[in-house]
């Protein structure tokens, strides 16, 4: 009996080639023809997944931003809002091997974004999910009574959403790396800056 | 008489070309021959100034970094620290239409950085600047009594830093872009946290 493979699954396989191909050179690098090599699959096979080279790339992408939210979706809210909020801006950091090649094939094909209207759409609604939840993290605070300075507004969110585009950016590229104890310091700095009870 | 132009300012028209090139369809669609079209000339006259196309993108994003740090050496050091800071992380944040283009250049071909290490090598050197940027501003508020909270460490100027390039890739990126206003409001909402007397 053959083996049967669900799409879904197949496809997935496909895309995490995507990644391998743009982590060792780069989006330019990336065409049917490489990413089935990198699959160990015949290029027409992997037509039968992705019509098309852009089709392929917009999977490679929306995968990652799969995996983000997986991973921000289990983080158990219960805990004290400080807790909570230092547990969820950890988790869409690249502390570690795996959240760092997302990252980076995520930043790569961001780039890529500017001229491909489809890459950019995918980076804009991850964009927003991320005001969203920087959003919700400080209006948490607000309501628990634990935030400094009243009520939060677009310049405490835009604050907050950008120190962690800023802290991801310098984990994957600054020379050497920017240690992840830095990293960590510096958003607890921050909350011990707009809350009452630091954390 | 043959019009004599000079080396420096050929090469210099020719980087502007690859600006082009990539902020109109992306690093992907660089080469030797799309950018000697976009300059006009041919592929062989283009060949005088650049051997490869690696040392054409590697010249490309140099000239990004001597802008920018043209821009930030004509701050006025002599007026209050708090000025001058924002001055100075004015002047590096894409605000503008001429540096919000270099700064999609820059971010593109940082991206590219990641699998060329020549590039790689030119992102580091500025990321250097910036960070000895951040630290020296910070430390100049330091010495004047103007900070808030003793000695100047390396988790504040990480965290400056990291809220300048999460701004820069904002006003980049972000949906619809962040305004420029809330930007600012930004940086002077984060200078009024680390100063004893906000400006």
């Amino acid at each position: 009996m053959p083996r049967i493979v669900d799409h879904g699954e197949r496809r997935t396989e496909l895309a995490e080639a995507v990644w391998r191909v743009i982590l060792r050179d780069g989006v330019r690098a990336t065409s049917i023809r490489t990413v089935a090599a990198e699959a160990g699959r015949s290029a027409g096979s992997l037509r039968h997944y992705f019509a098309t080279h852009g089709e392929l790339l917009t999977f490679a992408m929306g995968l990652v931003e799969d995996r983000v939210r997986e991973r921000v979706s289990r983080v158990d809210i219960n805990a004290p809002p400080v807790d909570v909020a230092l547990r969820y801006c950890v988790e869409v950091l690249p502390l570690d091997d795996q959240r760092r090649a997302e990252a980076e094939v995520w930043f790569a094909l961001s780039a890529s974004g500017l001229s491909d209207p489809r890459l950019g759409e995918i980076r804009d609604r991850a964009d927003q999910g991320m005001y969203e939840l920087c959003r919700g993290l400080l209006e948490g605070m607000q309501r628990s009574g634990a935030y400094r300075h009243g009520t939060v507004d677009e310049v405490e969110v835009e604050r907050l959403w950008s120190l962690l585009d800023g802290l991801s950016l310098h984990l994957l590229f600054a020379p050497r790396g920017v240690p992840v104890v830095v990293a960590e310091d510096v958003l607890r700095r921050y909350f011990d800056e707009v809350l009452v009870t630091p954390g």
